[in-house]
């Protein structure tokens, strides 16, 4: 089981994907033919032309699950990459079209799963830590589980003085714990996980994650952390 | 029809609810009971007497939701105040109980309702316009519809020159217009809508909100601006 999460697609001052380049031309060794799934955003064509792009420069050929019969689509490539965008919309998406299954299958018989951002929260047992506007309603929360914690992307520290009386992230956070019992990878943007098979590790930019648990102070997580024993959770959802 | 709907309920260095003592001591004229609804909050006991606490000045008797029969409660008071936090929770909360038609019916039958944040939310036809993070699963997002369209409380400009790759709040709306022709009114911290059976009118800090429709600019909303036509709107979610 190859699986490469990642917090944010684009770094600041940097092209779509370029910051993790490194991280993908590793994880997509041998692959030749990636399904790039675009439905977080409305633009399909567009998105999908957009990572093809990216991903040139590493030989992988690009199809949008869009564009056929998504699981002839996936039978035929070694990769699959969920985009980033609103995470309501994808994971609706891939219920109206029956694909969270399918796409949990291939990725159990070896087909590689890149996520990022959207893409990184249906990783996920739910998307009940996604920070995105539930714009529309899936039928479920329940997502791919691909991983048996939650993860945060785009983990952003309290602002000192920030005037704004909303939740800081870490608040939200609290909550989400006061009602389940699962810990939460905060990702910092520029960081990500790379799992395969029974390991799990925290790669990327120095910054790190910041990994939440019920009863537990937030703890700091350096890039590089081995972080498989959280492979073994067992998630209580309330 | 007597509605206030509150984007926020702290304004920085000031008590709770403090900042919209007088809209509320207008709003509650004549009310001598008032029943409070503290699911957004874990904390119930807590929540309604600092409710409590903050409507002492105006005289008003302060029951929760949460002490005993909700319907006998909202039988016995004049308004109904459903308090700010995570609207999910708040929302799920209000499905197990049953509450969200004896609500509108109260309300439709003379009830002031009172709402703040996560409040606000839930007086809209939908949640899809909340901030928060969807860490508990409702049965569904439509919610209460007191007005025929939506609020984004807390409402936020970007930021300039901030590196934070997530969406800004201004696209978050254009992504929910994406995908559902109903009009959006971000109100910003400080301001709230007053609906008085068919007037509707924006009120409180001067920092006003602003409007979003599908297919035009997003428009500035002084405060004091007449919002009646909005109460005309006809929505269409998808």
């Amino acid at each position: 089981m190859r699986v490469l999460l990642l917090s944010n697609s684009t770094a600041p001052g940097k092209e779509y994907l370029e910051h993790a380049m490194e991280a993908l031309a590793e994880m997509l060794t041998g692959v030749r033919r990636l399904v790039f799934v675009p439905f977080a955003l409305a633009d399909h064509d567009g998105y999908t032309a957009q990572a093809a792009k990216a991903l040139a420069p590493l030989r992988v050929e690009v199809a949008g699950a869009h564009e056929g019969d998504p699981i002839k689509l996936f039978n035929s490539a070694q990769a699959v990459f969920v985009g980033g965008g609103n995470t309501f919309r994808l994971l609706r998406a891939l219920y109206a079209r029956e694909l969270l299954a399918p796409i949990r299958d291939r990725v159990a018989h070896g087909t590689v799963y890149i996520g990022s951002s959207a893409g990184t929260n249906v990783a996920c047992p739910t998307i009940r830590t996604t920070n995105d506007m539930p714009i529309v309603q899936p039928p479920s929360f329940d997502a791919g589980g691909l991983v048996p914690f939650q993860i945060n992307p785009h983990y952003l520290d309290p602002v000192e003085g920030d005037v704004h009386m909303g939740e800081t992230r870490e608040e939200r956070l609290g909550q989400f714990l006061e009602e389940n019992d699962v810990p939460v990878l905060g990702l910092r943007e520029g960081t990500w996980l790379r799992r395969v098979d029974s390991s799990l590790t925290l790669g990327g930019d120095e910054v790190g994650a910041r990994l939440f648990q019920r009863g537990h102070e937030p703890r700091e997580i350096p890039s590089g952390a081995d972080l498989s024993r959280l492979l073994e959770t067992v998630a209580l959802f309330r």
